[in-house]
């Protein structure tokens, strides 16, 4: 599906709402999960190829964005939306319903943007994907 | 401190080693970590002035990067010097010595790169402390 349009509503417990308190003045948040779907298996997930391809190189899970890691946090960079009282709404958050969200960031390009190079597989792989 | 210059050692314990396999490829992480010495009362922290300073807004947590917070997991995107069997090593890394690390995941600038704006009092405090 496409992610892209998606927006998602993060709602806090009440005791946190205050919390959000100035961010409708960033543009971006970094929103951290809790994988709680995913597992880990070392013997399956320590070192595998992306997608089970044939074609990807075996790589370790620290080279790979794949949910099933040791400790199961999620990173996503997403658009806010509104924020509202307790409630943040943020466009393309890559999370399935119910995902307990366990941190909320300001994005800060000084601290988050990157001029970053990816490998040749992620690249193809991407390609292939979106 | 400078902290531009220095270079952190991430060892892994012996058993994710593997985990680090074509990491090399990439040129940035972000390395997830848990604030250890942070602390979290939601009186002092829930809102308050960045830096204390009387000339910046009352602010919620989560529109600060501050340390205090319900969560304590820091994500700092840094350039990747050297992979090594077992170690990482990384510029720049804003974290106290004896950190642990969390997650190590590799930077894609799809999803993590963006062109976000931030408040005026966040340019303007950024601008004093740098």
């Amino acid at each position: 599906m496409n992610w892209g349009q998606v927006v998602s509503e993060i709602v806090l417990e009440p005791e946190y709402a205050p919390g959000l308190q100035g961010l409708e003045e960033f543009s971006h948040v970094l929103v951290l999960t809790h994988l709680h779907q995913a597992e880990w298996d070392p013997e399956k997930h320590l070192r595998r190829r992306p997608q089970e391809r044939g074609d990807m190189p075996l790589t370790g899970i620290f080279a790979q964005r794949a949910r099933h890691r040791p400790n199961r946090i999620g990173v996503t960079a997403v658009e806010i939306v509104e924020v509202t009282d307790g409630t943040l709404k943020v466009l393309a958050l890559d999370a399935v319903d119910g995902t307990p969200v366990i941190d909320i960031k300001p994005y800060v390009p000084y601290y988050d943007r990157r001029d970053a190079t990816i490998p040749e597989w992620m690249t193809r792989m991407m390609r292939d994907y979106f």
